[in-house]
Formats: C-alpha cells, sequence, structure tokens
C-alpha cells in the first residue's frame, strides 16, 4: 500500500494534507488530492513531490471508480452526505475508507460487507466527533482496569475564538468549520441519560436547557446537547451507566442570544424566501415576526428582553437589523442567515481559533465516588492554520498511517474507541502539542 | 361510465358513501367498496344492492391495477401519503381521480400526464381543504364581478365539539378526524402574506401567534396559521393582494396548552422512544424536561404557569400526569402522545361535534373599503355520523356525480376554485343543509 486518495482540499483539509505530504517522503507513499475545484486541489500539494493534484467530482461516477480503483486508502473530507456513494466504490473497488464525519444509517449499512472484504471504514475520527472518542475511552478503560464503575459520563466539545481574538465580539464565536453545520445545529432532537432516565430535548428547547461547564484554567462556559448521546452507552462499553451526555461547548451568553434566531425560524431550511434578491438584513428578521416595522422591538417583545439585554446586543453586533442589502438572489432562511452572520462571523486576518474539549467521569471504586475531568484546548496560529484544522485532521491522518502500516486491525464500519487506534493517535497527537489534561477529585 | 371504486372505508367514508349508494340508485351505478379490512367494507356497503365490498390494499399492486382497471372513477379516502400510488394506477388505466387530501408535489407531478388523457384528477375537495376553497372562490368572483378589488383575504376552518357535548372537557375539542393529523399539526413552517410582507411561522411560534376570531353569533375562537397559504394566491387569482392567510380555527385557550405540549416536544416523530411499554402518562412527559420528579412543577416553572392556570388544567385534565400505564409496546413520541389523548378525546356515544368555518373578504369598491364575512357551522348528528363525516364526504361525493354526468369539463390535477365545480357543488350542500351564510360591512 502506498496511494492514499485524499478528498476535499477545502481550508479545513490543509494539516491533514501537511502532514500526509511530509509523511509520504518518509514512508515513499504516493498523496492524490481530489477536489471539484483542481486549483485548489494544486493550491493544497503545492510542489511535493510526493502529492499530486486531480479535479475530481463524486458525481462522475465513472471516473471517481478509476480513481478510488488506482488509491489503497481513501481519506474523505467531502460534505458528509456524499460519503456513502463514496463508501459504495470503496466496497466495490476493496480500498479502505477513512472520514471524520458520523456515520449514518447509510454508512453503518456497509458494515458487514466491508469487514468480510476485510476493509476498514474508519468514521468519527476528527475532532469532536474523534478526539472526543479516543480521550473519552482512555478514561474509561483505565477506570475500569482500576476495577471503578461508570456511574456518569458527560462530554463537551466547542469551536471557539481565541481570548485576544476580536474582542469587541460580544458572541465570542466566528465560523472555523462548516458554517452551515453552526446554522443547523441542533435540528434534529438530542436524546441522552440522565441520571437513569432517557431524556429528549426538541430543537425549540436546545439552546434554552444549557448546562454550565467549569474547564479548569479556562473559566465558564455553556453546553447544550448534541445529537444522539444513547448511541454511544454500547459502543462505549458503558451500558448501566446513570448518565450519559455529550454536548457542544459555548462561550457564556450565545445560547440564550442564538435561541432567538432558532425560535424566530431564521436557521429553517425548508422552504426558499421570497424576494431574497430585494430584502436587507432588517427584511429578513421582518419576515419571521408579526409587525410590519421596528421588527427590534418587536423582539423584545416576544422574548422579553431589553433593548440593552446581552440578547440584543449580539444580534444587533451582527448586523442583523442593519438596512444593509443581504445580497444574495435566492435561499432559504439557513442559508439567508449563514450569509449575513458570515459578514461578521468569517475569520479575519490574525484571527486565531481556540478548541476546548472537556469531559467528566464520575465512577465508583472501593464503595467510593470518584470523579475524573479531562480537558484540551488548543489555540489556531493564524486565520489559515487554524486549531480546527489541525484537531480535525491530524487524527485522520495519523489513523491513515497506522492503517498504512498494518497496525490497524479493525475491520468494518468502526469509529476509533479501540486501544489500537486511540492509544497510539493520542500519543502522537501529545507529540504534536495536542494533550488532554486529567484531573481525579 | 356507471362504475365507482370507492378507496377507504374509515369512520370517515360514511356519509359519502351513504351519498353514493342513495345515487347509484338513481344512476344505476355500481359502487365498489375497497379496504384493507374486507369487514370495513362490508359493513359499509350493507346490503345494498348497488354496492360491493372487497378487500383493497395498494401494496398489492396487481390487484390494485385490476380492480382500478374496471372502474370509470376512482375515490380515494386512504392515507395521503398513498394518493401519488393511486395515481399513478389511474393514470395507466386512464381512469379519473377524486381525493380530500392537499396536493402534494408527488401528486402535482401528475398534471400534464393526466390532462392530456383527458383525466381528471380532482384534489381538496372535502371541507378544509375543500369547501373553504369553493366558498371563498364564490365570493371572491362575485366581488370581482362587482368590480371590487380584493385588498385581505382570511380563512379559518376548525372541527370542533358541539357546545353541549362534554361540557367538563377544558380544550372544548376530541378527535373528531384523523388523530394523528391532529398531533402532528403545524410541523411545516406556516407561509403567507400580511400587508404586503411575505411571513413565515416555525412550529415553535405557531402556536403562540394566534388570530383571535370572532365568528357572528358563534362567540370567539383563535386560529393558527396553516401550512402555505401563498400557493393559493395564484389558484384564487389573488396575485397583488396584500394579506392571504388560511389557518386552522379552535375554540379558546387550546392553542396556548396545546404549545406547551409542542415546545416539550411531545409531538415529535422522528425517532422511537425507549422502554415505552413499561412507562406511565407521567413517566412520558418526564422524558422532555431536566427534572427527575415533580414533572407538573416543572413544567409550571418552565412555562411560567401556575398549577391552576388554564394550561395546566387541560393538560391534568387530559391525563397526562397520571401514573396510569401508557398501554403500547413502542412508540414515537408522536405516536404515545396521541395513544395517551385518545384516552379521553375519543368521541364518546352521543358526542356530537362541530365545524366552523369563517371567511374575511376585505376589498376596496368605487374608492371605499368594504368587508364580507362568510362563515358556515354545522353539527353532527352523533359519534358516527359526525358533521366532519358530512363536510368532508359530501363535497367530494356531489364533485363525483358531477363528473359521472359529465358536468365537468376541467382535466389534470386540480383543487375546486373553478365556477363549474364550486356553484353546483355549493348549491346541493345548501339543499342538504350545509351553507354558508355572509354578511358585508
Amino acid at each position: 500500500m502506498n496511494r492514499i486518495l485524499m478528498l476535499g482540499a477545502g481550508r479545513s483539509s490543509s494539516s491533514l494534507i501537511s502532514y500526509l505530504l511530509a509523511q509520504a517522503k518518509i514512508y515513499q507513499w504516493q498523496i492524490v488530492v481530489g477536489d471539484v475545484s483542481e486549483q485548489a486541489a494544486t493550491d493544497r500539494v503545492s510542489n511535493s513531490a510526493n502529492g499530486k493534484a486531480i479535479q475530481f467530482d463524486i458525481d462522475d461516477v465513472e471516473s471517481s471508480k478509476a480513481m478510488i480503483a488506482s488509491s489503497d486508502v481513501v481519506i474523505s473530507m467531502i460534505p458528509a452526505h456524499l460519503h456513502p456513494l463514496v463508501a459504495k466504490i470503496c466496497l466495490a473497488e476493496k480500498k479502505h475508507l477513512l472520514t471524520a464525519s458520523y456515520v449514518t444509517d447509510g454508512m453503518q449499512s456497509f458494515h458487514e460487507d466491508a469487514k468480510s472484504s476485510g476493509l476498514l471504514f474508519l468514521n468519527e475520527s476528527g475532532l469532536d466527533p474523534g478526539i472526543d472518542h479516543m480521550s473519552a475511552m482512555k478514561v474509561i478503560d483505565k477506570i475500569k482496569e482500576r476495577g471503578g464503575r461508570l456511574t456518569s459520563f458527560e462530554s463537551f466539545t466547542g469551536g471557539l475564538i481565541a481570548p485576544d481574538t476580536e474582542p469587541e465580539n460580544p458572541w465570542r464565536y466566528k465560523f472555523t468549520w462548516n458554517p452551515r453545520n453552526v446554522v443547523m445545529a441542533g435540528q434534529s432532537t438530542a436524546k441522552f441519560l440522565s441520571n437513569g432516565t432517557y431524556k429528549f430535548i426538541p430543537y425549540q428547547q436546545l439552546f434554552k436547557r444549557i448546562t454550565p461547564v467549569q474547564v479548569p484554567g479556562f473559566g465558564e462556559y455553556e453546553g447544550y446537547a448534541n445529537r444522539d448521546s444513547l448511541k454511544y452507552l454500547k459502543t462505549y462499553g458503558l451500558e448501566g451507566i446513570k448518565t450519559m451526555l455529550r454536548g457542544t461547548l459555548r462561550n457564556k451568553g450565545y445560547c440564550s442570544a442564538w435561541n432567538v434566531l432558532v425560535q424566530l425560524g431564521c436557521c429553517d431550511d425548508s422552504f426558499q424566501l421570497e424576494g431574497v434578491e430585494r430584502m436587507s438584513h432588517r427584511d429578513f428578521m421582518n419576515a419571521f415576526v408579526s409587525t410590519h416595522d421596528n421588527v427590534d422591538e418587536k423582539i423584545c417583545l416576544m422574548f422579553g428582553l431589553s433593548p440593552d439585554s446581552d440578547e440584543m446586543n449580539r444580534l444587533r453586533w451582527s448586523g442583523l437589523f442593519s438596512d444593509e442589502e443581504i445580497g444574495i438572489a435566492k435561499g432559504t432562511p439557513a442559508q439567508v442567515l449563514e450569509h449575513i452572520l458570515n459578514k461578521k462571523w468569517k475569520l479575519k486576518p490574525g484571527d486565531r481559533d481556540f478548541i476546548v474539549m472537556w469531559h467528566r467521569f464520575q465512577f465508583e471504586i472501593d464503595g467510593k465516588q470518584k470523579e475524573i475531568q479531562a480537558y484540551l484546548t488548543a489555540i489556531g496560529d493564524d486565520e489559515i492554520n487554524t486549531a480546527m484544522s489541525k484537531t480535525v485532521g491530524l487524527p485522520l491522518a495519523i489513523s491513515t498511517k497506522l492503517l498504512m502500516q498494518g497496525k490497524i486491525k479493525s475491520r468494518g464500519v468502526v469509529i476509533p474507541v479501540m486501544k489500537e487506534i486511540y492509544e497510539p493517535v493520542l500519543n502522537e497527537l501529545a507529540e504534536l502539542g495536542i494533550r488532554l489534561k486529567e484531573e481525579e477529585m
């Protein structure tokens, strides 16, 4: 095995591709980078002797087949809903596949076939999901080895901005990853286990029912529940645990302001808005309230907010009440909101992002209640070499190296919860400065 | 043409089938009633000489084709999502089709083929949608004939219970139509036009943004916006109107209590609940709040309600905080809620339902602002012969008769907004006692 096909050359792939190209020199690999934009692929490969840039479009099935057939391993960073198409070709051509995306039902359906074909389809191997699974399993396995019994596991991760980046930004947030995912976040019901009871939070409650999170040495954050925590009960080997909650971390105040947009319907992606080409930001907001002017006053009334409340200040700072033209011809509310927010939330030169991951494990051992908190922070170098790009890309890159070296024996559709993956990946991440601290209390 | 295939023999088809069987004697038609339960079809046909009961299952394609092929006209009252399957066979076999359901994209896609084949695929021909379209178009056409220019059209319809039915029921509501549709109501964004501005109400706002409706002689109601009002701008010929809103009518107080269930996530149909077989009603509610006991107190806190508020009284009356076992083995939240509510909301012997429809037309004529209100009320005979069954079934039955008599020339996928349909249908409904009153102010 010496040929890796890397699909997707967007900004988020930068650390991943740099790592692979560096390793390629050592191991004599060839790295083929494919993107719908051949230019993007070329930019990423630069003039590396072990790299090659190609145009790749999954909709062009014949060409995609040929490119996958001539590789040994495929890494896919293209949009997650396209992964089953990639997986189908990988299965037919007997190639391994690695992604940083959640295992969907579509991906899961390949498990038996991939396994019996001796193929690894490794998913959820970025940051969240990814490092969170790996670092949690490391602690969970250690607690079990000590004879402890887990009673509660909570885990929160957030991609924020560094404390010294844009101090005037009241959200303490910018887009450091796919903006669409941020706008669409939480639209499926969150499921988790709390104190022995299954709990379900619908979208309309998600940003109201927040969990305060204190990260030692880094201050106070707030977390909202993330998707389906229940499905990890079995994967993590935590059947019988009382509390199991995975969530997303934000700076304090983000959720109550974002909740206003959720409640109004601004994140709705189910229909095309009428007349976007003639709309201002203010007109956009006006489509979601019952009045015809003074949309900001109406929102204050609807949500019981004062005009100088933190929530209104955040919305105002984002330009949502301005008379500026939106500047796109059409879109769903979610697409329009993303476009408006991107005017303020796009990383500027010099901006640095900031990753925070925090786990809390509660367990019983020798008749005593114990707690371990584990946390990781990472700051980006600049607006290109982000902490997000590193923490998402490097676990995937290291996993690929391990696979190329024959060190991963797992096969089928899996996520990185087994020691043979998490141990070497976490070790190498630590060498690269991405390291969780643990405190037992 | 003398053979009508009527699909669906549920309780809601009773008035429709009775009407057809009575007309069949006069016109020498044969009425074939098909249902997945042959017994249900047999019960409905009774021993009528012109009727025949058959087992009909749309999933059995060959048998469905044969049954449709041997008929002249098909009326479908089976679940709406199955109508495109029926339409496909009707098109292949060159048969007319009538339904009381909304035109979906799936149904709309048959328009050109049905039209060029000389077939009528008439939809939205029940009560709401149905009589609302017909009665609105009658007034709209009259206003236009007088030289008036419509500026506003609002229309609300509700299926309620008669004032003397179950006076202790604080919701003033029971299931008089498909309970699932009631529980799932409003889950797609409502779209309408208000004072010249497009407005969008997401599910999480729908039961908060209500419109007070006063029906002359019948008191005060409240309405919430219903689906996509914008798509009727063109169908009704109302391009350029300032306000266009279709909605659903409920008794006062219903919406704010129902809103609690919406906000909690009890109407969610996107996932299977865990452990339903061991749950009480109270356990069900507990899955949607953050605490582990005192779910009613927690709900009061979450929504700022006092324990003896109208909202809490309604929820309590429906048994939602009781320790009674749910009594089903599995289900989505929406399915479980439907099951619990049905214990109290099912029509009992002697219960009578109550239909209210109300339109308001505002228009300019000779430089003056005018208004017409038109409204209809209907009370059921008992829990079987409901006003709902009559007002949904009879417009469909009368339309079928008109088609059989060659009196409808329209072809393709249409809704009953044309005079050739609405005039004779409304006239015959009036003879049967279903009549809108009009008041000009």
